[in-house]
């Protein structure tokens, strides 16, 4: 049972504050009017004091990185969790268990089938009754039950730069669900904060590789979500790839259209579902750049008609460290909480 | 009239020798045993040192960069073109007529029709008959032609990443023509040596952005030369992206299977149609990554299967600047002159 | 004469909007409550919206660039100069003729020696009494004359980076003023926002080279500002390199130790001058990164004392275009108009 | 005792050779007319292919990695020794035992002091004799000694870039051998192919930072060698710097004339000492940039002096995994086993 009245400021901590994600967290909600940083846990990095992590902060806070206490998480109201997959699902349950109210950031409760997520995971599910508790936390999609949700999975970067322009044309049965190929491309930061020889920069740098071709874990949260916000039945394909840099996603979506529709129309429904959306920015004949949404909450979508051959492509950039996690996760934090939408991430 | 018998070494020249491709010409072509450098030519740069351009070559040639002169150019049997598409119509045409065979590296003399070119390039084209004339580069699906053309229209470089792993799948059938989708992100060198806000390194740097969606000139060349070599009208989405990094191609393509393929037969068609070629290596379930290809001729290619779906995701990665240009300008050059194809290339 | 009473609001334009300073200014100063921007003005982008340029904008202004006009810019308080060097010469003077007070953020009034600045800059001053009535805007070491001045010259970047550190050194007699070598390495956002091949993203990228040896402009600045400041005349070397980052400035101090002093003396030392400073961040021990003070205005001092060879050295990190410019710029805007010194700047 | 008579072609072992420097010296011996790879070992990817590891050689070698095994090893003429400092005093040892010559790329072998390598580098050295027997393998400064060398102490990448420029200054008594400041920039590959936080991308990209302020193993050796070779006793001030890009070093180096010496004076020092030296080129008023000198194995050196104050600039370039490590190696393999010095390394 979730607690019902917020105190005037929310009480948080952050699971995972050291990785890049948690870091992000910290930035934002350190300003934040709503929210009280009251534990910061990070396992490797305890005992570092926040504002040497992040020098911005100093003089903002005094907080200190600590190991993970359960007692110390339970005297907030909320939960932010930061961890790489597969480590929420010891936390979260938990958290639960004492009435704090989780926004999981990672991808361990973002799929209702347990099978599904055993095979892209590569894990059983401990905890599945959750899976479906869950709220997936796509705000503008899903603001309602974010609203009244004690435990909301925050959704995975891809997803959402894919999700956001789609899902519109998807339930307007302007594109055929079938036909829908995606290519994104992301920052290094998108992998996490971690040591591998993979990600060192003399790997990564001056060059570009897909990755998990076929077999990435968003491939099937994708696909579950067009249909689940849409109602269509949508088949994905899917290629991430790997760029030299830090921040972003840009993702290039291929879809045929189903019935006569040319840019203006396209402009109009897009007007339609995003117009007044203080995070959505819908590009007339331009093109998204991945560092005009840098550090910004912000999705940026462009598209083009080819009538000829009756294919649309969209376009869309995010900052994956803000939209498609932090920034989102905040997002959601105000939804549930009544804050403005807008709180912390402007 | 082509010269028949070519001199033990073939004289050359080469215009736009100080842009990139052009520089990639000298440095390969000084250690040719088959060609000698007689002209290097560059407008802006005239009278610089070769070596001072390109310090590596220091003490191995003594050329200086010159200002175009016919007279000087009709002293060679070849000339490689690398100049700006535009700037190509005015010097073939005279290059031709003084038989020069040319390897034109641009844009002007690779599509058939004219209207389309007019199109694509936003000029008329002056000489439509030698559009005709015109021997289409891609070395290895064209080789009995470029052996004997006088002009050899070198391919671009995202129709080279494109075409070479397409076609054995067209011309086989395996794929369905009217879905293919490609996603290319390209280097910035792919854009020439030139001085322009759009592609200064604070622009560039830590941001991707599509680029030309739905106008770009590949397109037609993509589209007529999957017909040409495959006989199979091909339907083609194309969408370049602007990379932060200096050189290389990659390029990911999506298309239907035509009939129930695995992977394993995947592999069989492309080893049958590659598996003989020094510069195509078929990647046996492993991704290419640019770093693999960067100063190299090769193509790397890589592909999987989505049985489910019956989709074909297709992965290629070249150097723009070698087997997009002037390596495979090279390789033209060698099959032109019956050197050893690798000549210059290793 | 200059305005004695400031309006609640300072009315301000800004020139040169449109470069990496310009908009640094204008994404701070719109979120700045003591500021309101009235003009932006911009000579080849005139008619572009503020919010297009700078995305992030996105609903918080209407501003939209203009071509300059005396006229408008005195309709204002104040005036921010992001002209690259030589074209302020000409605005400045009429900007101080309508009482508009001038926060020049060039080279062309921060000399005091109208033969010096022609010797560096490589042109003659039209107003070298102007020279004289400039106030040189190192904030912590020049308040005084800021809070009263009505053309601020705003130090240049190296200078920012490398004064800084140095003045309690050269001050308290610590280091030989004689014995003085810098190495500064700055990103590509410091050369301005131009085309020029020279800043060619296929340029820049994966190389560094030193540029302007011996007669960068900053030098003598650095040097006079050394002696204006601490009493003693200075000789320094100065080698600044480009580097193929986008923002921030590193700068590595050597000098010989005038009397013994450990490095917890030094340490003191600095703490007695900057520790109350919101703007300077001294590292005990450790040393700046230019990834902490990227997007701050922030200053991060590092050093270390070799007692056996009696040197010392100095680190000191900044972001180009915050401390080094913009930021600075509103810093003294703050100290001038009596706000808070960190409005605009968190 | 060394094998006095080589055969037509060495046989040689590379330990290490999966990293950085290793496939260097893969790449680069596989073309060498006078070497013959016998084997390549590396621990972690035993059983990989060579051209797999690097994609290049495809077709020009069938090596595999292997386990280190001091059998294999003593199959061999001599031995690259690629590890990280530490590993190699185990290794090299029971190579000299078998008899087997080696060139060691590592740090292990160049100081002469025992108690100073103790110092810097963290542990005992257990074969302090060997320190003697070692020749320090500056190939322009010790061509003898390395000729008869059973041992040679490849330098390290800063000491190549700074005793190259720096020794004929010394040595002509030209320079204060006291007054030397030196600023050197490296990229990451300098520090070894390995999974390390602080070498990962969104670590290092967009950033630059000093490292081992005053504890740097290379100052030692630069002091030593500076010494060694010009017959002066040198103090030298050093810091290191960690560049975002993959590969090479910059090198600025301050210090004061001690008799008047202008820049042509000071050009006609360098040219004696270098004229024909085929890796070091002298710039005549044009400064290095590291993308000149990047895959080859040449230092190139730029210089300037200020007759005012005295000082004299210097500034050198390299590619550190070649003249800084495997090309050097290479170079003196040649030295010691009478090739050209130039063979595999045009």
């Amino acid at each position: 049972m979730r607690k019902n009245t917020p105190p005037e400021r929310v009480r948080v901590s952050i699971l995972g504050a050291s990785g890049y994600s948690g870091q992000e967290l910290l930035s934002r909600l350190t300003g934040h009017p709503g929210a009280e940083i009251v534990h910061a846990f990070a396992q490797a990095s305890a005992g570092t004091r926040v504002d040497d992590l992040i020098p911005s902060l100093k003089g903002r806070t005094e907080l200190v990185l600590e190991p993970f206490s359960i007692e110390s998480a339970a005297q907030c109201d909320a939960a932010f969790v930061a961890l790489p997959s597969g480590e929420a699902l010891e936390a979260v349950p938990r958290l639960l268990e004492k009435d704090v109210t989780v926004i999981d950031l990672g991808g361990d409760f973002r799929l209702k089938d347990a099978s599904v997520y055993e095979r892209y995971y590569g894990r059983r599910h401990p905890a599945p009754e959750l899976l479906e508790r869950a709220v997936y936390g796509l705000t503008e999609w899903n603001r309602r039950a974010i609203a009244g949700a004690d435990l909301i999975a925050n959704p995975g970067c891809y997803p959402t730069s894919v999700l956001l322009p789609l899902l519109p044309l998807l339930k307007e049965a302007i594109i055929d669900a079938e036909s829908i190929s995606v290519s994104s491309m992301s920052g290094v930061s998108g992998a996490g904060r971690s040591a591998t020889l993979e990600l060192a920069f003399a790997e990564v740098n001056e060059s570009v590789r897909a990755y998990k071709v076929g077999v990435h874990q968003h491939l099937p949260e994708m696909s579950a979500y067009c249909r689940a916000f849409s109602g269509v039945p949508t088949t994905l394909n899917f290629v991430a790839h790997l760029l030299p840099i830090t921040r972003g996603i840009y993702s290039t979506m291929f879809a045929r259209l189903k019935r006569e529709h040319d840019v203006s129309a396209l402009a109009a429904t897009f007007e339609r579902y995003y117009g007044n959306e203080p995070f959505v920015r819908l590009l007339d004949g331009r093109v998204p750049e991945i560092k005009h949404v840098r550090n910004t909450n912000r999705v940026d979508i462009g598209f083009t008609v080819d009538l000829a051959t009756q294919q649309v492509t969209v376009l869309a950039a995010i900052d994956n460290l803000v939209k498609g996690a932090s920034g989102q996760a905040i997002q959601n934090f105000n939804v549930r909480y009544g804050f403005s939408e807008s709180e912390g991430l402007a």
